[in-house]
């Protein structure tokens, strides 16, 4: 048995025992237009923007109930079962403090299903970043000759990172205008989703402590994110990791001005010694 | 009159008379999401990804005839004549040869009219930058909290350049989608098109010139880039510009590595006397 320490817990008066996290994979797009960066009087009207392919084809990825359009995408998604969704439903999610939080107005995302079943339960396809011709001051009349864009996916159980990356690849081929030379770079960096038993002897320790630590029963949650150790312990090591961890959604994760409270590292001190001493009792 | 040295040689063989320019006007889009940066693992799913609403945002301007969107674009244009695309049929363009200049493989441009009519004599929407989230090397799996794109129209008689801002400005408030704010930024430095008689005494004058300098009659062109100055002085002062000019299509004009020919600054010098001597004589 693995226990993550990369995880996080609801809130600091309300635990979580985390059930699993989604997958990952990440590939880079390169759209290569004119030789060099061009006029765009002079040219303009005749030889095809690179940034305006790119976007057309970003566009292509998605449509308007926020599905993703990759052709195949969704195959080989294990069907969301009623016990699951009933599941994520008894878990409360408050979407105006959810969105105060996070500083928007509207929740955006798949038809069809739930904040936290977007977040959990469902895969995703996000431009990470996007970039072509001038970003300075001013203005600068140019037809540029590249545009690139970085994508990630956050994946779902039974989707595997290779294949995903093979239908995004074959859907930039197909849908890349003939105006430019649009090329993927895949990223070898990808893991499968992770997902943990509730009854799993780790996890019913991690509950006891927390109900301990808190004076509270754990919501049992998904993680969004990825810990890719997860998936490779299990299918290389057969063991399972349980998550018992202590961030907090406004801790800035991955984000500028990143930070992890102290209070939370003496709590983890003691949900780990008590960890210890549930285990050796079993 | 005004004697304009912005303009060009159609090769150096071969001299063209320029009988005007295409107008220009500027913004930039900025895309406001999340508060901050977010982890596209946590939030991806229930936020919108501001890159995402820009993307789409720039692809709702052009249709799949490279036509633009924005609704009133094309309103204000006055109707192109069959003289006047008689005239720039004569002028002859090669397509390979131009393609191989650029260094692309196909020509991209509105429907229904050739590639010189399209630099010329029709509008563009080019998106000279964009950017956004993470550009460096490898991977940062970001839900970014802004994007941001720059734009330039050229435009030909009688577009105007503040109608046309806000027309591309009423699209973007119109397109935007909900979950982020989208501003605009309109910049101050457009121009309209300008358009000079090709019997204009300053054109008949630069015609007698270059007919000696090169053994040939000119071309009678247009350019597809702008030069501000000569609609200001036309309206303002009532002076209509001639172009003698010497640059040519390869010299990477706003561009890295961007040269003038030696060559062209001596024929340049001959050009001036020339025409200095045949006005005195009018």
């Amino acid at each position: 048995m693995v226990i993550s320490a990369d995880g996080g817990q609801w809130s600091e008066e309300q635990p979580e025992l985390s059930l699993g996290c989604r997958g990952i994979c990440g590939l880079q797009i390169d759209v290569k237009g004119p030789e060099t960066d061009l006029h765009s009087g002079q040219f303009g009207g005749a030889v095809l923007n690179p940034i305006h392919a790119l976007v057309q084809l970003l566009n292509s990825m998605h449509d308007s109930d926020c599905r993703i359009t990759v052709p195949g995408f969704y195959d080989d998604i294990l069907p969301l079962s009623r016990d699951e969704r009933a599941r994520i439903a008894a878990v409360p999610f408050n979407e105006s403090t959810y969105k105060k939080s996070v500083g928007v107005s509207t929740l955006f995302g798949e038809k069809g299903y739930t904040p936290l079943e977007r977040l959990w339960v469902r895969p995703t396809l996000e431009v990470n970043g996007i970039w072509g011709g001038f970003q300075g001051e001013g203005s600068k009349t140019v037809l540029p000759s590249e545009a690139h864009a970085k994508i990630t996916c956050r994946l779902v159980p039974d989707q595997r990172p290779e294949r995903i990356l093979r239908l995004i690849a074959s859907h930039v081929e197909r849908h890349a205008s003939p105006g430019v030379k649009a090329t993927v770079h895949l990223s070898d960096h990808g893991s499968r989703a992770y997902v943990v038993p509730a009854n799993h002897p780790g996890n019913q320790a991690v509950s006891a402590v927390l109900k301990e630590l808190y004076g509270k029963e754990p919501f049992r949650t998904r993680m969004g994110g990825t810990v890719p150790v997860c998936d490779m312990f299990l299918r290389r090591l057969n063991s399972y990791s349980v998550f018992l961890a202590f961030s907090l959604d406004d801790e800035m994760v991955h984000a500028p001005n990143e930070f992890f409270r102290i209070s939370s590292f003496r709590r983890a001190q003691r949900a780990y010694c008590m960890l210890m001493g549930m285990l050796a009792k079993k």
